[in-house]
């Protein structure tokens, strides 16, 4: 790996490390931070060479790149250009070979199937910076079948990214790595997004492709074309089964992301076997309905021109994306196991190693990457480094004539939020009128969308229910995708993945989505990748409880606040007026790593004094309290839209006496995140009469009220009825709040 | 309501009772139960004018059917038979519409613009009795766009069922009635499955389907097609953008399952406005890729020819389903409302309630149903009794030549398990071989399919993983669909909606299905409507913690036990060894009306001494002891794979003179139902000193180990590494279980 470059990656690493860092700290304003906006540096270290190639490289924009790309080749080749590919495509299909073999775990057969797209892909089209794998216009590219992740790997190695070197490639899949089972890109600089689970990686490269369409559409300028690249997705038969692959193509092909290209691995083995026991289905056929361009390669192992030849056509077509079908075999080179499902999870064993070794002619030791191999990636260091500085360049110009457009441009590269963002949220009084958090919510994020540049989002077709229209914006769509309402249709699952795809585009893009919270239930693998991958996404959930009423117990959340509150890495609020929808906000939009979701009501609710932004900050509060000493004769505990009945009993035991301490439990992980002695202050140990509510399962609630305490809540499916009813015969009443404090203190 | 026939209602409805409480209670085997194999009574009542109008529908069977219903229409009308039908059509409209004007709640715009086809069905194409809501040969319907239930409820109305009188529909959406919000199977008897959350209802029609025609090829003989009905669906464009939708329809299409029909209510409507904004896919073009025969029938609204042929055409079409696209008109007949998306989800307003009826002519009040309309529809009621009762004869026809087979198929129909099924489950010493549960579980489900005729089921592309082949079964494929192992390609939702249809088609079905545990995120929709509609599947989810090893985070489930036991009616298994997966398979057998998940290690695990099938009924019991006076000195508390590690640590203390109880938590819900006595015999209360370990999170746990004791579990994702390393370094072990324990006692 060149040193001479190790600069540019840190200072990188530094620029965006330090913008989630300026966004991480949720108790620390944004405006007091110190970090200031990226510099956008020239890559001082490139080499006049380096320039040159440059140069070269760029003249050769678009759709004449391929054949200047060739030229490029053969200049540098001591054999013939056909020869060095073939061995470079060999050098991937080992590098996945040994590595499978050294971890005995792994999936050997797409990467040797798949070597010559990948080769393709990373050696002659697409444009990135090693050394800056954050460099924001470089071309996205997503392993959706994400259990090959030795083509990735192995193909980021030979293109000089420092996070996948030799060593790493032999640690794969070893405690600590940088080559996980499969692609974490919290993991691996170089990987844009965490794949595996299938299905999710072509839909966030639909959130990629999304994101780089609508950025094109507000800041491009007809002198200055600043946001430009595609987004290249490799998907398997796995992947194409999904229904949320379906959903995300489907919405990809309405909204003609011209600049979504993906490769469809047709090898026709799955797990169990060949595809002809499951899956018969004409995939040409559906993605031609989906209004898809589509491409076949009917010899995707050697048919190097065949490849070429199909992006420049999937190219030219810029009003759909294309679908390249790239017919391969499963394990390419392997005598023995190649075409069937026994390669394609687990490591090939010496024997067949060997087998494979020689049947390609192949004589190298395990991890060896050959000279002129190693020789003909290594131009692609100076080359990514002169494409982003060339890029750094344009955008200084850009910045001389459009320092406004320019500015918020850099807001949604950086992450960093304009200052004194977090003043434009609303702020209620008990005398504020009386509303559902789903309208609430919306205030908020009308209020976002104003001053935060990156904000953008939509519903899965209940934005009218869910009260997520940005009333300053219109539709994203086809012929204006500069606008920033997202109509996802009814395709949750694939929403949330898209916004996934959006929130990893660029540090800056606050994506948001929002459907009935029961149906979380039809989208909980992307946000659990949200989680996961640290995709910030803002989950505007409504519909909340058996409050929403008639429909019935389909649509009736009840073990979903459990559900969440149990994942890892996600915020789960349930605001229970507009102040607390505020602070929710807030600590969202500060949390660029973690998603957060909002449980909002259908229902009206009263704005309640003693409620705060700040209070939401800390998770749980104390709302408020007529006892002293920090020892209340009972603490009662609500969430949402049962602090309100939570309040009332409240009033009712003071009436009679009763000291008591009314606490808003908005969000459990921040709670636990608090000092003991914060914690102790809210929920004094030597209190034990506690009494919780919420329209929700109980389970969980005992770490909160104890074995002593009581926990009112939900441990059966809803009912149709009108709201009041249902609340009426499901006891979550502030009666039997009363009561069950009074069997406590 | 003809209360000639109420008899056979209770009669049917008293078999399906006894026939669930006959598998109910868990720990009541079922060879001790008093209920006796169904009579297949013949309907006495039936009028000998119905028995002549029964021949003359039977001898129209299958293609010739339409003709001669319309001649049988046209001898009882006083009006034309296209204007009673006119009439007919409106009166389901002016249902729909007043019932949601009554509610001030639901969704009118369907009911009317399906109203056409769902006419044509009900009164013309279906066989069904209205007064066995149960008998097993009717043809199914799904309404799979279940928000527009009063559709449904209407046709259930006009044909005579008893669930859905004038009453019920005047109180659609109020607490306690029959005509819930969304269709509920077990509210309503004649609605087949629970719908509502979009594309649900598409997918169980896939299992219905697939049920008949594994039953067909089963047990019809040349002589006797004793199993022969369709499937007819209504789904939306809701339902066409859903993922699971194309999941169901991709395996419908490769499976050849011909008898089932789908109308896709093709109104360009949705909640958000026109479809244009989001489904601009060509639906058409999607199906023919899937496999479908697809047929258009343009006027929806008023073209009953163009539906009776379609639906011809379809029955034609033996060796794929059909999609027969209707164009209708949403709130067809509200001059100011139809053809928005204001009709689709709201009541009218009884402005345009009075502008519908002028517009269509229809000058009665709220609720009227005609009396030349309730006459037609009137031979409903003695054609359906007729129609059982020929079946019925026919069977006992068919019991005569085959015994075997009729028993079998009484067992299917009956939901009756043979005696002693349960002795088949295998059980194990503690001198057994160590194995991975996913292979204990391989074993079970053998031993079960071998004696319980109505088990089958498979993987979503897993099979070799999930260890779920049926040794002596070949696959369930479109030519060989006697077979029992089925194979879903990797299709999760599309999976668990598919056995839902299955096991909810006859109550002696009882399908499995496996993934890998953390993929139910992708099916977790499905499963939930398990839980709701009593569907009784069996989740069969391998790899079930970390201990999965090299696959990393995104496939380590670490929320999903908790997030299972917080759902309400659905068992969550997380079984240790062979004993106690046996006795999982024991109690999910038994719970027909409630789903089963079972937690499934992909690591071996050591046969325990102490584990139990009488263990596993109580959910939580204890494995071993040394404590006397149920005083131990503290209580060590394990699930699945870390039971072992328990056992271990339990050692360990022992050896220094402690004195601990091994308990197993393998089942929540079950230890849930225990008697207080019995939970204080396995966690006494004056015990504190209690540690628990899972390798999962350790939500919840705080219920079970108390505010003093300790669970140990893993609140954070999982990472990629060989098994035992990650749980080396995540503490889960035996150390960290003997230190937890030291320090409470």
């Amino acid at each position: 790996m060149a040193s001479s470059s190790s600069l540019n990656l840190s200072q990188a690493t530094l620029s965006r490390s330090a913008a989630h860092q300026h966004h991480r700290g949720s108790n620390r304003p944004a405006s007091l931070t110190t970090s200031s906006l990226p510099t956008f540096p020239g890559l001082k270290s490139s080499s006049r060479a380096a320039s040159t190639r440059r140069r070269s490289v760029r003249a050769s924009a678009s759709t004449s790149r391929r054949s200047v790309r060739a030229s490029a080749a053969v200049e540098t080749l001591g054999t013939t250009a056909t020869e060095l590919i073939d061995k470079s495509v060999n050098t991937i299909r080992f590098l996945a070979i040994d590595a499978v073999e050294k971890a005995n775990s792994g999936h050997p057969g797409l990467p040797m199937g798949c070597a010559p797209m990948g080769h393709v892909l990373y050696d002659e089209i697409m444009r990135y910076n090693p050394k800056n794998p954050y460099w924001f216009n470089r071309d996205r590219f997503v392993l959706s079948a994400g259990h090959g992740c030795m083509l990735q790997y192995a193909l980021l190695h030979l293109a000089g990214y420092d996070s996948v070197q030799e060593e790493d490639l032999k640690q794969f899949r070893q405690w600590g790595s940088k080559t996980p089972g499969h692609p974490e890109n919290f993991e691996t600089p170089g990987v844009e997004v965490t794949t595996g689970p299938l299905g999710q990686g072509i839909a966030n490269a639909v959130g990629l492709a999304l994101a780089e369409k609508h950025l094109a559409a507000r800041f491009n300028k007809p002198d200055s074309e600043i946001v430009d690249h595609y987004t290249y997705v490799i998907l398997g038969d796995g992947c194409q089964m999904e229904g949320i692959s379906n959903e995300a193509c489907s919405i990809a092909g309405h909204w003609g992301l011209g600049k979504l290209i993906a490769f469809y691995d047709d090898n026709h083995i799955s797990i169990d076997g060949d595809t002809e026991i499951a899956f018969t289905e004409s995939v040409d056929t559906r993605f031609e309905g989906l209004g898809w361009h589509v491409i076949w390669v009917k010899n995707g192992n050697t048919g190097y021109d065949e490849i070429r030849a199909a992006i420049k056509e999937a190219k030219a077509v810029k009003d759909k994306p294309t679908l390249i079908k790239v017919t391969t075999t499963i394990g390419y080179g392997s005598p023995n196991k190649a075409n069937s499902y026994s390669v394609h999870g687990s490591a090939l064993g010496a024997k067949e190693v060997d087998a494979t070794r020689q049947n390609l002619g192949w004589p190298y030791e395990p991890f060896h990457v050959p000279e002129d191999v190693k020789k003909h990636w290594s131009r692609h260091v100076p080359a990514g480094a002169a494409l982003e500085a060339e890029w750094n360049a344009k955008f200084a110009e850009y910045e001389k004539k459009y320092s406004e457009e320019a500015a918020e441009l850099k807001s949604i590269i950086s992450g960093e939020l304009p200052a004194g963002w977090e003043k434009a949220l609303p702020t209620y009084t008990p005398e504020s009128p009386a509303d559902a958090t789903r309208n609430l919510s919306q205030q908020c994020l009308n209020a976002l969308a104003k001053v935060i540049p990156g904000f953008l989002g939509g519903s899965a077709d209940l934005a009218s229910s869910n009260m997520t229209l940005l009333k300053m914006f219109g539709d994203f769509q086809k012929s204006t995708p500069e606008e920033r309402n997202l109509r996802f249709g009814v395709r949750e699952h694939g929403m949330g993945a898209i916004c996934n795809g959006i929130a990893l585009h660029s540090p800056g893009l606050i994506p948001y989505c929002a459907t009935f919270f029961v149906f979380t239930d039809y989208m909980r693998a992307a946000m659990r990748i949200s989680a996961l991958s640290e995709a910030g996404v803002i989950y505007v959930m409504t519909h909340d409880s058996i409050g929403l009423g008639e429909d019935g117990p389909t649509h009736q959340p009840i073990e979903h606040l459990a559900s969440f509150r149990a994942m890892p890495n996600i915020l789960m609020f349930r605001p229970a007026d507009g102040n607390e929808t505020a602070g929710a906000y807030k600590v969202a939009v500060l949390n660029p790593k973690r998603p957060s979701v909002l449980a909002l009501s259908r229902q009206k609710l009263s704005q309640l004094p003693g409620t705060s932004i700040e209070g939401v900050e800390k998770g749980g509060y104390i709302v408020s309290d007529n006892s002293s000493g920090n020892k209340p004769d009972v603490i009662l505990i609500g969430t949402g839209s049962e602090l309100e009945i939570a309040a009332k009993a409240a009033e009712e035991l003071r009436k009679e006496g009763k000291s008591v301490r009314l606490v808003s439990f908005v969000s459990w992980e921040l709670f636990d995140e608090q000092s003991d002695a914060y914690k102790e202050s809210v929920l004094p140990a030597a209190v034990s009469a506690r009494v919780s509510i919420e329209a929700g399962s109980t389970f969980g609630w005992e770490k909160i009220v104890g074995s002593k305490g009581k926990a009112i809540g939900i441990d059966r499916f809803g009912a149709s009825a009108p709201a009041g009813k249902i609340y009426k015969e499901y006891g979550i009443t502030a009666e039997a709040v009363v009561a069950a404090a009074k069997a406590l203190c």
